[in-house]
């Protein structure tokens, strides 16, 4: 079985907001604070909820490439982080699977280019169907955790990803940019 | 959105059990009817609950060449069914998607060779978390409708699947045998 996170954005939690922007369809009601739970209590303004499951298009040789050079998540210097939920649209999921790794084609190296600063975690939420519509209606959270001094390769990783072709099919996107809180 | 889809199994429902059978590992408990609902209303001995998803191997041929051969559900003709729950190991899900893919090489042309005669529906339960463990530990329900007359068509691909090296990471399968029930 995978593992269910869930995160809470509302009045407490150890992650400060310090910018949400809608980059692509409607954005989130705003908060200050954001939690994250591996169960699901409902607290807060919002809650996304996903699971960590299988890889969808990496290859053994990207695997392993990355598992060369990824970080592990809860570095201590890694006091910056971003909450990316995105929805692709229902021409992106009709696709067969050739014609989607095809447009993936770049994603893996992009993120590559963003290693070993940026410590990276997707979970999944389209097949969650949950119905108290927890996760949202998006498709994947994506979480990232740096150091302050990597934000400027963070920044270059989602401009990229955000010029490539895969992206056209991405409908809605939030961007929730944080900091550990210090107290 | 996908659409979830739940299995009754229990004392009443438009499919009569005719054989259930723990082909891999442990069965169900056995009930006479099996009900198919679009909702979730809990009732009977078991639930298995699952969602239409996106494909997750077949090229853009393959999905071409399944649309001119397979039938559709609810065909009158087609009075026999089968519900196979499935569950794939821990080492099946860990494997990079060119693993994985190249292992499911000639799962689609096994049921190619089974149209027009049988019309099959895939569903996905293991990202589904479901806090009632409704989708009962199981990866995937595959559900098939067919002709009496079609029965060893559908039989002979059961045994042609279960032979590949991709079955060799199941552990747990449960056969159901159906037929509509008369009145």
């Amino acid at each position: 079985m995978s593992s269910t996170v869930s995160f809470h954005g509302g009045p407490s939690g150890p992650w400060q907001v310090t910018a949400m922007a809608a980059v692509t369809g409607p954005g989130l009601p705003p908060v200050p604070r954001l939690a994250e739970e591996d169960a699901a209590p409902a607290s807060g303004a919002w809650c996304l909820r996903g699971v960590g499951s299988n890889h969808r298009y990496a290859s053994r040789a990207e695997l392993d490439g990355l598992a060369l050079r990824q970080p592990p998540l809860g570095r201590p210097e890694a006091t910056c982080a971003a909450l990316i939920p995105i929805r692709k649209s229902s021409a992106w999921w009709a696709m067969a699977q050739d014609e989607r790794l095809a447009l993936f084609t770049g994603h893996n190296a992009i993120g590559l280019d963003a290693l070993p600063g940026v410590a990276r975690r997707l979970l999944h939420c389209r097949d969650l169907q949950s119905p108290d519509g927890a996760s949202g209606g998006f498709d994947f959270l994506t979480w990232f955790e740096f150091a302050p001094a990597a934000a400027p390769e963070f920044d270059a990783m989602l401009r990229r990803l955000r010029a490539t072709a895969e992206w056209s099919f991405v409908e809605r996107e939030v961007e929730i940019r944080l900091m550990r809180a210090s107290g």
